[in-house]
């Protein structure tokens, strides 16, 4: 057939996924590339357990480091989120060779602090997008599908659609991103589109949190930003009296820091693909 | 009698109380003070209402900063907590004279974010500490006496028993002093004891919000870190497989700030006074 083989290694910085999720994953990516150019690799630290945990702060450091810096891997995808990453970003990254560095990464939530991290950290082939997990979301194939063909293809039509060429830009979780400000996985944010998105935060939350973002010296330095889904908030006593998008407007509006409106990411299957950096005219 | 009237102006920067509420509040005083020398103010302010907030930030700044001026009034009682005295507490400051700076605050919770802002701003009269709505607590008659036995008196027995003459202390709530950290109204705490408390947060998040302060450079200043009460923490699924104590000593020893131990303070009736800044042997 003539095009390589994709060798798409995975771990889990924050909570496991089971064998049967990753079974479920190998099929799909089989029936997806019939070709047998894809292939799968999963950790075995994906599937332990420690608590809230896959595994102690140490197995899913040694593990993703371990993944990352194999040669004979492309990319390293998180298999989900959770909550984990920002106990061992920082050993992480000090654990990483060349060999991480040339490679994609992709996934999103928790793993926001690992690629806030990555991308302070010089890496270049950082990217927003959908996990392993979301095969078990319901119609969780499209997501899974799109983020393989980023990761194998580098398919365009996987990408945010707002994205500009040229422009840079970088893709959280609003609450990730407010718990890392301040904290040595802060990236320089400067002249990047921010665009947010949220999951399970009630309305107030969710104001704390673009205060606390928007507030933020370093943050006021983008070059704007756009909000993508807030899903599934749960019901504000009493009514919070705004929306998400009114929120996150007066935020920008009360810190001068531009609004671009919204973004096709969020914590569903029709999250897309949103590059960490500069995506170019010839990115393909 | 001899003793001064204290008249205490109460105002609600984040959610509303009810007209109830301040009339079992004024009651309760009058019972505890027969004599007639405590006199509760409560600004119309904390029973309007603007979605989730008690009036808008303009009417909750405009009301504050009123009360805290007005010079017939001897201290600024939080009415309670919940959520919004971010959004104002900016506005209020710059709008603070020389009567504000010398009366004596008490609130706690959402109300921190006010505390913070005062007291980087130079004020000195400041307390974490029971507010109104606590009255409305199973047993709560006993956290309002002591936030009043504090107010009208200096009553030391209402203080955190831990607290160090000489040594400097400041009390938050765990989340509300997170979503403080680089704005501008984080506070310097260098070489106090800064005192954490936490309500309704799962562990997961508890941990997560400590990984974020510890983590702050200005926050590893502090002289070290004692923990109150984490109260309500919802089930962890799966089990976090820590407890609160072994976070925050955790999160310590990670950050080298020193464990100091427990402190008696919480989202709850038994909830102490903890002033910010130094206690003195004589402040009675």
């Amino acid at each position: 057939m003539g095009r390589a083989r994709v060798r798409i290694g995975i771990t889990a910085p924050g909570g496991r996924i089971t064998p049967e999720t990753a079974e479920r994953a190998r099929a799909t990516a089989a029936g997806l590339y019939p070709d047998g150019r894809v292939e799968l690799v999963f950790h075995p630290q994906c599937f332990a357990a420690h608590g809230h945990f896959a595994g102690d702060d140490d197995l899913r450091a040694a593990a993703l480091i371990e993944t990352a810096n194999d040669p004979t891997l492309d990319a390293v995808w998180f298999a989900r989120g959770g909550y984990g990453a920002c106990r061992v970003a920082e050993t992480v990254v000090a654990g990483l060779d060349e060999a991480a560095r040339s490679k994609m990464w992709l996934g999103y939530s928790d793993a926001g602090s690992m690629l806030a991290a990555l991308y302070r950290a010089g890496f270049a082939g950082l990217a927003h997008g959908p996990m392993v997990q979301d095969l078990c979301r319901e119609g969780g194939e499209a997501a899974f599908a799109r983020a393989l063909a980023w990761l194998v293809d580098r398919d365009r039509s996987a990408l945010e659609p707002g994205l500009r060429p040229g422009q840079k830009a970088a893709t959280f979780n609003i609450t990730i991103l407010s718990q890392l400000l301040g904290t040595p996985l802060q990236p320089d944010l400067s002249d990047h589109v921010l665009i947010l998105e949220e999951v399970s935060e009630h309305m107030y939350r969710i104001d704390r949190a673009l205060f606390h973002i928007t507030s933020n010296p370093d943050i006021r330095r983008v070059a704007g930003i756009r909000l993508g889904r807030c899903s599934l908030i749960p019901p504000n006593e009493p009514d919070f009296g705004q929306d998400e998008e009114a929120v996150a407007r007066y935020w920008c509006e009360r810190s001068g820091i531009p609004w671009l409106g919204r973004a096709d990411v969020g914590h569903d299957v029709d999250n897309r693909v949103a590059p960490f950096g500069t995506v170019t005219p010839d990115a393909t």
